[in-house]
Formats: C-alpha cells, sequence, structure tokens
C-alpha cells in the first residue's frame, strides 16, 4: 500500500504554496507561486532518486528507470499543479503526489517493473491565464505547436514562454520526448456524483468537448442621467442578454450542454456611465459533438439577432476547442478489477472537467480513475476529499501500475 | 460679448490634462490629473487678478471683489473639472471656463457689480472614484458633514482626504465661507432634446432625483464542466437577471424612471469557474420622488425574489440618494429673457443628469443654462458642442449676471 500520511503531507505542503496577501491559493502558470511549486516537485523528484526532465513547454518528468528497461516506452502517471484562482489544494496535485508516491512505494517494495514507469505534472491545465486549457499535454501529444504555445498572452498580458525562462522551466527536451506506453491520471471528481451514490471511486470511460469562446459587445458609452432608454447602445445590458440566454437554454433541456459564464468585465465601468464595452467568456461542455455545435451554433444567431436588436457590435473569439474524448476500455477495465479485489465500489463516469489524460490519449491508451468530492465542490477553496477516499484511490492507481508494468 | 476664442482655448488645455497612457480623459477626483488641472485653473484665476480661495473639501472658488461690494453676498457661477473615465472635454469644465470669462469680460467693459461675483470648481462633482456625487458641492451647502466626507473611500481604496491633502488642494476654509446671494450653473445639456428640437438653449428649471446602489450577489464557485446547472449558486447570473430587470421595467413605461447598471465585477472572474461574486452598481433617475421610491421598492422585491429562486445572498449599500430639485423661477424666466434679447431660442426643461446646482439650490436661488450636445453624447470622448453654441451659452450667462449685479 501507499504512504497516505506523506501523500497527505505533500498535498497539505503544497497547498501552502502560491497563496496571494488574502491567502487565496492562486498558483497560476508561469507565476511565482508555480515556480515554487515546481521546485518542491523536483525536490522530492530528486529525493526519490528519479531522473528529472522538463521539456520546452516547462513539463516536468521524474523518471524510474531500472535497469534493462531503459530501451522500453515508460508508463506515464501525472496530472498539473498549476491552479485557478482561489483554489482548493486537490485538483490536479492529487494526480501528481500519488503518482510519485505509487513509484515510491513500488520502489520500497522492490517491485521490479518491465518498462520504465514516469510521473509528469504538465503545465498549464486550468487556463485560467493562458487559454486554451490542457496547454503542457496537447503540446506534448503535438496537439499545438510548441512556439505557437509559448507565444500565448495571458489576461494580465504575460508571455507564457517569457514566464517560462522568468522562473526557470523553459526546458531542453522537444515535448513529446517520451512517447508513453500508456497513461493513467488520478483525479478527484470535481463534480457530485460519486458522493451522491455512495460510490467510492470512478473508473472514467470518457471525458466532454470543451468549447471556450471570448465574446466582446460594443455599445455606446453615455450619459446615465441624460440618455433616454430607447437610445441606448448598452453593452453592459448586451451581456446580461447572452448570460440569461444560455442559462434559460440549459434549463430548458434535461441533458442540457452546460454553459458558464465565468469572466465579464465592463468598460469604463464607471457607476454613471452605460458600458461601452462588454468582454465575457462562454465555457460549453457536452460528451457528444454534434450537440456542441449544435449549441455553438445557436448562440451565434441568438448574439446575431442580440446585436441587431439592440445596436450592439458583438465579435466572438474561440480560445480553446477539444473534442470529447473515449478513454481506452483495457484500462477502464483494469481500474474495475482493481477496485473490485480491493473491496471498493465503483462505477464508469463521464468526465464533466477537462484533463491533461484527453490529451495524452491520441497518442497513447489512456483513462483515468476519480475519488469522490465532498459536496461536489471543486475550483473553490472549499474542495474536500477525506483521507481514506484519497488513499484508496492511490492503492488502485498502484494496482494499475502494476498490472500494465507486469505484462 | 466673451472672448469665445479664449473660451474655447482654455477648454482644449484643460482637456489635454489629465489624460491615462491611452490618451484617455480620466481626470478623476483627487488624482494627478486633477492636481494639475486645478493648478492651471488657479493660474488662471491668479492672472485674472481674482482672489483665490479653497476650502476643505477641496472647492476653489475666484472673487472678484471690487471695492465697496465686500460686504455683499456674492454671485456665483461655477461647475467643477472633475471627469468621469474616457470622458470628453466639456462636461463640467464649460460652466467653469465660462464663468471665469464671463467675469474677465465684465471686468474689461468696466461693469461695475454691486454684489463681488465668484466662479467655483467644486470637488469630485463625478462620483466614479468617491460616492456620492456633488460631493463638493453637497459640503459646501452643509447636505453632508466634511470630515464625513473627507473619510470617503475610493473604488481603488484610496481616501478622499489623503489624496486632497496630497495634491495640495486640502484648504483651510469652511465649507460655505461664502454664502451666495445667488447661483447660476452653465453646462452642456448631455442629452439629447436641444439638438433633436433645434433649440439653442435650455433654461433648466428642474433636476432628476438621483439614487445610487451597489448590490452585491453571492453564490458559489464551483467547476464549469462538473457542476450541473441546476446545483448552481451562479453570481453573475443573479447580477445578469437584474440588468434584464431594469431594462425591461424601464421599457414596459413611456415615461420611465431610468436605470443603468454602470459597473460590474465578477470574482474569482476565471473562465472556467462559476462566479462566487458579483459587485454591480444601479443608478436610478425620475423627476418624481415618489416614482424613484416605488421603482427602488420595486427592485428591492426582486432581489428578494431572486435570491430566494437562485440560492444566492443579495445586499444593497446606498451610495448616493438625492431628492428631485425645482430651481428658482425668476432666474429662469432672466435666462429666458436674455435668450430672447439676443434672438435665440429658448426652451425650459429638466435636468436628467445631476448638477453642482441642484446642492446649492437649498441655500441659494439657483438655476442652469443648457447648450445642445451634438448627438446627446457625454460621458464619452465624443461628447462635443460647437463653438457657436458654447459662445452663445456664455454670452447668455454674462447677461444673466449683469442683471443680477445690478439689482
Ligand atoms: N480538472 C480541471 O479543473 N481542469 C481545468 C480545465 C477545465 O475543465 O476547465
Ligand atoms: N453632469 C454630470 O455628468 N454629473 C455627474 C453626476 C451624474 O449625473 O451622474
Amino acid at each position: 500500500s501507499v504512504d497516505g500520511d506523506r501523500l497527505l503531507m505533500r498535498l497539505k505542503e503544497l497547498g501552502n504554496i502560491g497563496r496571494d496577501a488574502g491567502g487565496r491559493l492562486v498558483r497560476l502558470a508561469g507565476s511565482d507561486g508555480d515556480k515554487l511549486g515546481r521546485d518542491l516537485f523536483v525536490c522530492w523528484l530528486s529525493q526519490a532518486g528519479l531522473d528529472v526532465a522538463v521539456d520546452r513547454i516547462g513539463n516536468i518528468f521524474g523518471i524510474w528507470r531500472p535497469a534493462g528497461t531503459e530501451d522500453c516506452q515508460p508508463l506515464m502517471l501525472g496530472s498539473h499543479i498549476d491552479t485557478v484562482i482561489n483554489a482548493g489544494i486537490y485538483d490536479g496535485c492529487y494526480g501528481v503526489v500519488a503518482g510519485l508516491e505509487v513509484i515510491q512505494a513500488l520502489k520500497a517494495a522492490n517491485f521490479r517493473p518491465i518498462r520504465p514507469i514516469a510521473v509528469a505534472a504538465f503545465t498549464n491545465e486550468e487556463g485560467v491565464r493562458f487559454a486554451p486549457d490542457m496547454m503542457g499535454s496537447l503540446v506534448y501529444a503535438r496537439g499545438l505547436d510548441v512556439d505557437a504555445a509559448l507565444s500565448t498572452v495571458g489576461t494580465d498580458g504575460a508571455i507564457l514562454g517569457e514566464e517560462l525562462k522568468r522562473i526557470g522551466y523553459a526546458g531542453a527536451e522537444a515535448p513529446g520526448f517520451l512517447k508513453p506506453f500508456a497513461y493513467v491520471e488520478l483525479h478527484i471528481e470535481q463534480g457530485p456524483v460519486l458522493e451522491r451514490e455512495g460510490i467510492a471511486l470512478g473508473a472514467v470511460e470518457n471525458l466532454q468537448g470543451i468549447s471556450w469562446q471570448r465574446i466582446t459587445v460594443e455599445g455606446t458609452a453615455n450619459h446615465a442621467g441624460t440618455t433616454p432608454i430607447n437610445m441606448r447602445a448598452d453593452a453592459g445590458y448586451g451581456a446580461a442578454r447572452i448570460i440569461a440566454y444560455l442559462r434559460e437554454r440549459a434549463r430548458s433541456s434535461a441533458t442540457p450542454t452546460v454553459a458558464t459564464v465565468g469572466c465579464l468585465e465592463l468598460e469604463p465601468n464607471a457607476i454613471n456611465v452605460i458600458p461601452s464595452r462588454a468582454t465575457l467568456t462562454v465555457d460549453l461542455r457536452d460528451p457528444f459533438e454534434h450537440r456542441l455545435k449544435e449549441e455553438s451554433g445557436a448562440l451565434g444567431a441568438f448574439l446575431e439577432m442580440l446585436a441587431r436588436e439592440e445596436q450592439l457590435l458583438i465579435s466572438v473569439e474561440q480560445l480553446a476547442q477539444s473534442s470529447p474524448v473515449a478513454f481506452n476500455r483495457e484500462i477502464v477495465q483494469m481500474i474495475e478489477g482493481a477496485a473490485e479485489k480491493r473491496g471498493l465500489t465503483c462505477r464508469r463516469m463521464t468526465s464533466g472537467a477537462g484533463h491533461d489524460a484527453q490529451m495524452i490519449a491520441p497518442i497513447a491508451p489512456t483513462a483515468m480513475i476519480f475519488v469522490p468530492s465532498c459536496g461536489g465542490i471543486s475550483h473553490n477553496p472549499a474542495e474536500y476529499t477525506s483521507k481514506a477516499d484519497l488513499v484508496a484511490g492511490a492503492n488502485v492507481l498502484m494496482d494499475v501500475v502494476r498490472h500494465i508494468s507486469s505484462q
């Protein structure tokens, strides 16, 4: 079994790094906090006797290469250690810390794998500062050109490549330098399903498609007191209509395409000035590609109507787009088998969140393991999973690793 | 007649002060730009041979005290020189610069007034950085305690009193030290009425009541991809519903209470996080007090329903509140008479905007003169009034001043 105390201790230690003056965990990709988090992870890798490698997009790998396995493709575990704004401590970090824990436990038990085992921390999975999300794994799988990714401009105007240089994580390896034999990612569910059904583990068989758009609404700034209602071109009202449209549409379906407006900014943002510009983001998700396309199209038609009716100029920029992904059946079955052997309840499920696993899936057999999230809360400091659930997940990951590296 | 070239030149010179890196005019109250604008105005006052006085809230006065008038109450002209964000160059500055111009023209013509004539630049009329608006004139008329006003915290966390000290305009005079015999304010209309009707001048007989509120909507941050629509407490959606409610309500009436949401901010403002908090401002205006109260009450009831339906916590803070004001009939008639003598068309009208005149009205006979705003545009860099209209307004102001200071 894995060392549950060390697993928890490391999660907490990492979770204390990258906090702002108000105590919020804000370890955004490429930030000073990200550097400190990476430094700690690299220190753990070295202490565990693993080879450390960093590629050009800043992905970090700790590799266990037992004698005789050097020429084999590695089994890869991992996730990410960047966070959203005001995050919890489990999202991403759990998969990375548990991956390392599994390797250390197997080493300690004198397990002899027939192939190397690597643990990865992929760069910028959250996508909060730099879009698209899952960027490091996408580049790794050659789904996005590394130079294009490095030149991404962040929400704060920073350039990812320069930030990676600044924090010392613009590595030398070409992305994709290790071709995984298989990839297994352990993660908190970040949703309410497992808890609601009282099930210990999820064997994740597929993952929703995601579309991220930035919508810019342009109207005319004018005086709040003197401008008749029917003469207004109010960009803020345009934004409100978009938010309301998305919610009403989602509510009108039993299995809706999930839509979220997470960012919204007004200009000039003054109390007695009609907003001249609103910038908002739309996050659409659906397990079915055709429905994602349909909803994107319906939104486009709504925006056209809105622009016409309200004398607004509306433009849309696609920030990220990923298709639904089906994971590898054999690994999913292996997860179910391992859970059963340990007497843990398990169900197949769809991931609502995006994960690095979806980017690696095209280049290697891939699957994911979920553990319950208390209250279904994530991207929130109240994010929580019990120690027992965290340890159970790590043990099942270890069993799957043992299985794949004995084949 | 006034010197139209000097009037225009000064408006342009002042309009070049307080611009940000992007060239936007942002001369917010108490800012570095405000200091530079004040310094220029004080320099003009001194050059014109006027006594300069600054009171504790930073209001600046230039006073012409011909021999023998020292014991009389002054006739006061003026407006403000602070601006909104990305402002035009006429709002406020026109009334201040024209007030000075009228004094200089009368001095040059050897006019002998029977009372002093003063021109005032009141602090923080716009209220964009520090609420309430019309703060300097409100304090001057003892409608707000000066120490309370000085401790106002701005949108950027700055404290007004400290900012005034920092820029050298925390004056020594007690607000109200000059009790005006009468007050006349010349201003651009900032709305479409005069232009639409092809009328040169407005004799402003009353002014709408204004209510400013800050609404805070609190929900729960959660993951955009994993949280079912019916389990969301989405503060951003709450804000959107408020904006839509206000617009629909205004549209359903032929003479609506005008409502504007100018500011809106989300937290954590991240693309894949359901907003946990939205902060927005509501500006309500109506010429009738009872309707303003009714609409405020209706909004309150809507917020209660919304909070219940959407599992949100909603709180409201009143930032500013001013009652509708009726101006002095005699001065309004004087304005009409002066316009007629100069062959200018003139109509009585209601001010949609708030003005310093409304705060001075309780302590002195007060009225306002409006000139047309091209396209009805204000609080926008495209704000424009032709030179001919600006000069016509200043000349009518001069005639009214001559009349009042001969009585
Ligand atoms: N797992 C996770 O939170 N990923 C971030 C990308 C997303 O799903 O928005
Ligand atoms: N005249 C003017 O723009 N005043 C600012 C106060 C307001 O009406 O919002």
